[in-house]
């Protein structure tokens, strides 16, 4: 059972944009590349190869506040925990800190919900199921004091 | 003095992903497009070229809550609409409507909170600053009513 | 039968990078957003919706060369020729101009090759196939004097 | 003095399309961050903090050759080889491997060309300049074998 994981990565040049900046559009590609390394880290993948596939995960909302900017060759950790474990459900926050900076500082603060959801056939529309057993019993919330 | 704009776009194969719809980040695109159209439509820049740029507009709050995907070809409508005008903030919300779809269907709604900011030198920090008087003077809060 | 189509688009914000100029990644994307609406403009999706499609186009070939920047709100018109029409695969041309300029200006060119495949099963590996009928009767090569 | 890097990466959801494999126009991505890695290794950056900037990188051409495609979570090695270093260019060769495969497969080939510039004044037009002798003496040509 896990209910964190954290990644760190060097900012690309083509992450930037003309104000010299990461663009903020890329702080959610960020978010969704630690969701998805957290499932890797769990023995998972987010989305198997076709064949193995059970279930999809939509994204129903995402959220970011930002403080400071990250720029060009920065060092940032993205910390994700897990803030709800629904039946239907999984509600990730996240926290980004530029790690050369000393004492490191937080830059940004996210949030990402995802339903599960299968389809009855391909192509088909897709309806919320409850999470497979086999990857709720991986997953477990983090303690209430890290979510401050 | 306006308080909307709306821009229609298709939906570019770049822009989607593995499961056939578009990345969710890309939504974050969009919105940041109809801003920029919004500062057009008004005879105004974002991001006037050097020499004429007077503030910036970093983003402090994004977030989208989505109810339905958008895929290739579809046609896309983003309607901004100006929820707050502070004294060194703007604070947009954002309906997404799938046009080709009969009638339209709401796919995502969204916000955006940019401070309106300036630097002292070239490459300085940027520090918070009241909202120009002729950009502000261009902008309105819309009726509540549209805003639900 | 059609040997050319002519897109033109304004610079986004989130297309710039650091260096104030369009990303050289999107004028790819930009040359794809031409042979897209090419192929939508002789009545055809190069991606139709699941169960109507019959190949698909996968790049085995693209460049481009650089002789001047874009930037943020340029205006820039993206020309597609088909250079060559094969059995079994299409190479496109492409010219690249900022229209704010007077008089307008090149700034690239480009060139794309795509294979046309078929699956035996869906998710089974792509194989060369000649270009369905249907399809290769609506496009043609263009006269060679416009591809110097 | 180098005159190879390598890199490698984890494809990244962000980076695939609905056809169910990486976006052409990521490999060029790929390319760059393989460059930009290069110069770290060699203990520079391609794009200096504002005050240390002597010269600029633009590409003047860019182009692939796609032999078999990536997905998400393939493991990719991208190899820069300097093909060739003249007095205001550099002319790199790329071979781009999946990993995960065995034996590892080769599923591309790619070339960039950068031109060193610089500018007389913040702004200003660049103009192509020969490649500072710091940077010169740490970049040599790659072995002609390796190239073929």
């Amino acid at each position: 059972m896990a209910y964190e994981y954290t990644i760190t990565r060097t900012v690309e040049f083509s992450e930037t944009d003309m104000a010299g900046i990461v663009h903020f559009s890329n702080f959610f590609r960020y978010m969704e590349a630690a969701e998805h390394a957290f499932f890797r880290s769990l023995g998972m993948s987010i989305h198997p190869p076709p064949g193995e596939i059970k279930v999809g995960w939509p994204r129903v909302h995402a959220s970011l506040d930002f403080s400071s900017p990250l720029r060009f060759e920065d060092t940032v950790e993205v910390r994700l925990l897990v803030k709800h474990k629904r039946r239907q459900s999984l509600h990730y926050a996240f926290r980004f800190r530029k790690l050369n900076e000393d004492p490191p500082r937080e830059v940004a603060r996210g949030s990402l919900s995802v339903t599960c959801v299968k389809r009855d056939f391909p192509g088909g529309p897709m309806k919320a199921t409850p999470i497979p057993e086999d990857i709720a019993a991986r997953i477990e919330e983090a303690p209430e004091e890290l979510l401050r």
